[in-house]
């Protein structure tokens, strides 16, 4: 037997421990492997998983600094393997995982804020090692802080190729067959690039939305049986549970997936929550109804919008209706595909983000410009096309800036009013408007008695910034008399 | 005594009979006259009215050619006077009153298709007499074809200067009253400025939707007593009802006025009914909710959107509620002043028209550009100053060409289809899909077999119509890419 043990760990990143085991049979299946981590601050017991060629890993991601103790069992070792490592500062900017703060909104664990902007790129992991890198290039480059992404390969327009490697063993082809899988064994190999894409992205950054289920399927991942789905979700939840970055979404369009009734989403979320032990972010994504978000397992509302006028504008309904941070993931996509989701000007789906800001929501950005060469970034990555992507930098630079969340506030019918909440009584520091569509040319303002704010007129399309110096009372401000106008006012008296 | 009448008067004209009459007491109140016409089709009794310095008018529109009967009656008159005149063929382009035809749309008498493409101006008959003019010339180069106005002067933002006149005669004010108006007695001067315009516009062929009460009212006139404004709307019938072009709007935005309630709109209603022998075109336009416009004597909805966001999207829940044809006259108004429902651009404006259009209903257009010496087409009238009004224009063209009105078809989610329907079972002669916001490069199409059809892709912003050629079967059309493209599917087989 041997054994491998990093000496020391920084806060947040992963310690990896490997100990040779047996390679007959189906260790996938009949073999299990498992570390309890001790520190005065925490106890975590977390599932390990077979890597083929008789390793068997556990990983471990620490909370805090420090001297650590490990006890490994295992179903092929005799007694526990024992041992212990040190757990250093955590790496410059990394700041620990995303967790809710404020029941609508997110932080790291170490409080500072995370604002979520993020994309989708469904199976950009997949793509030749030449775009993996390019899609990594241009998310660098780019305001996304999450991104969106299948373990599975993608079957649907614009994505017919084969992925490099195929996430369960080959089984016997019936005549007449395409594909046929052994679900009970995985191919490490795939495994391990997943893990490679969420490592670089958490380099960098960026939340790695974990879409474990899909429907867009030639291969029958779709169609596993119920117990099938468990086995790969606890074996994905031991392999890459421990990196901080990332998040659970159990299913894309979990509605369309062909023959799972409620009963069978709850089952998983339950196989989810009985092996990841650090409760990870988890939500699942809709095609038309939305699941039920109240569930104690749904840490935030990962939505789809159901209609095709109204998004983001319904964000504060939702906010109401679940009780948890919103996240309209998919809003529509920039681009200008055959499909109405896919074919939003960069103004659109900027007013989108906007319009769930300022109902204390979140948005996600998608792009779908077309392709003959069947390369959109909404699948594959690779480079971004939109006007958007600067648009939402400017957002991200404008909400990073803020000292904290914005909440819904007196909003008049045609204008949207947000701010950061003050004290009880107390005017609040931050108070900013949105016009979305409209472009009124002035808007009158009335500050409560004693208070001055410093008032700026926003161009969030142009992305300008405008100090229109210090108001008091009742006063009027000249707009842009363009679309997509707002206001901060900010406190100084 | 003395009586004047028209020998020949054309169809769909004004015969206007003139007789003396008593001037001591409030002939206003106390007298009446009315006049009944024959002809081999139609007997009609019209109402007459008092037009100051002893003239009694009596006005009746024939919608016949030929020998007419006239009979007069007064409560001045000991006997009857009778008489007769000749109807000749109606003047050159005009074609009579629009009435309701299949159910959701409009025709003039004389069976002539009528499509509304309708403009609001709320006051500019009572603007100054150059402006007057330069109103009329703006509508007769422009697309549309009525205009809403009210009667009364308006009091609101942008609106604060006097009429040349005022429409009830006036009474001695208490102290610190500006203004105090015995509503027994009217101004007939008011209303032959107020008949001069509706006739100049009849004669450009554009249909006046009277708005007979409103609440934007420094005047009291919105604050009249039931009796008062039953006796007023007796006298507004009376006087304007027999010319063609005149349909009743009871309010604008009823919902408003300060003192009214369900019973006095239906009394009001009644007045219409009881005086009105040509049965016009009648409805009742909201502020929030919906009057009931299941109510036999609404003709149609005039309606203003309730929500920011969806406006002429819902057109089809609508038609479906009432069963009338539906008119949103206010879905927002092109321009950039300070309130939400006046700073729409151009391309909203133009896509919220056509989204009326595509599901089988009609829509209003407005314009309020800021202009500090306060004269906005939306109440003044003047010039134009938008980018809606061309693009208007290729919308009426478009209207105008096909042959017959529009209806709701097989829709996607993601276009909106309308057609004129054919007989049964029979592929339709026009098809039409919208594309609104969104911007395919292409669509997919499957034709019923054995049919063929002409295909055109419309750049509904650019107003192009770019012929693609006959298709039949399953064909790809390549759009513009752009919003607000269309296609139009004429059926040549």
């Amino acid at each position: 037997m041997s054994l491998t043990c990093l000496s020391t760990v920084p806060r947040y990143g992963v310690q990896e421990i490997i100990i040779s085991g047996p390679e007959g049979g189906n260790p996938f299946a009949d073999e299990h492997i498992t570390g309890t981590f001790t520190h005065d601050g925490e106890i975590l017991t977390a599932p390990g998983f077979y890597d083929g060629e008789g390793r068997y890993v556990v990983r471990f991601m620490p909370s805090f600094e420090g001297e650590y103790t490990y006890r490994i069992t295992a179903s092929f070792l005799g007694e526990a393997i024992t041992g212990s490592f040190t757990v250093t500062l955590a790496q410059a900017g990394v700041h620990g995982p995303v967790k809710v703060a404020d029941t609508f909104h997110f932080a790291y664990a170490d409080g500072t804020p995370y604002r979520p902007v993020g994309t989708t790129c469904y199976v950009w992991h997949l793509q030749t090692p030449k775009m993996f890198e390019k899609t990594l290039e241009t998310l660098k480059a780019s305001p996304f802080n999450k991104i969106r992404f299948c373990v599975f390969p993608k079957h649907y327009d614009y994505n017919h190729n084969e992925p490099f490697a195929y996430p369960f063993a080959a089984a016997e082809k019936a005549p007449g067959q395409d594909y046929a899988w052994d679900f009970s064994r995985f191919d490490p190999v795939y495994f391990r690039h997943l893990e490679c894409a969420i490592q670089r992205l958490g380099e960098m950054g960026v939340e790695a939305d974990i879409i474990m289920l899909h429907p867009y399927d030639r291969w029958g991942y779709s169609r596993m049986t119920l117990s099938q789905m468990q086995h790969y979700f606890r074996y994905l939840v031991s392999r890459i549970g421990a990196y901080r970055n990332v998040w659970w979404s159990l299913a894309n369009e979990y509605d369309l997936m062909p023959e799972m009734v409620t009963e069978d989403w709850e089952a998983l979320a339950g196989t989810i929550q009985q092996h990841d032990p650090y409760h990870r972010l988890t939500s699942i994504h809709n095609c038309f109804g939305f699941y039920d978000h109240t569930r104690p397992w749904v840490t935030h509302c990962c939505l789809q919008r159901q209609d095709l006028y109204r998004t983001t504008e319904l964000v504060d309904t939702w906010r109401k209706e679940f009780g948890k941070p919103v996240i309209v993931d998919e809003l529509g996509y920039e681009g200008n595909i055959q499909h109405g989701w896919g074919n939003l000007t960069g103004e659109e789906l900027t007013r989108r983000f906007w319009e769930a800001t300022i109902r204390g929501g979140y948005a996600g950005h998608g792009e779908t410009y077309f392709s003959d060469k069947e390369i959109l970034w909404w699948s594959h990555g690779d480079v971004l096309h939109g006007t958007s992507p600067a648009r939402l930098q400017f957002l991200r630079d404008f909400l990073d800036a803020l000292p904290g969340p914005l909440e819904p506030w007196k909003s008049n019918w045609d204008d949207r009013c947000a701010c950061v909440p003050g004290g009880e009584e107390e005017a609040p520091p931050v108070i900013v408007y949105y016009y979305s569509f409209m472009r009124p040319s002035f808007r009158d303002f009335t500050l409560p008695e004693g208070t001055a704010y410093r008032a700026e007129v926003l161009d969030t399309w142009e992305m300008t910034r405008t100090d229109c110096g210090i108001k008091e009372g009742s006063f009027r401000l000249w707009l842009t008399g363009r679309q997509y106008a707002a206001v901060c006012l900010t406190r100084v008296k």
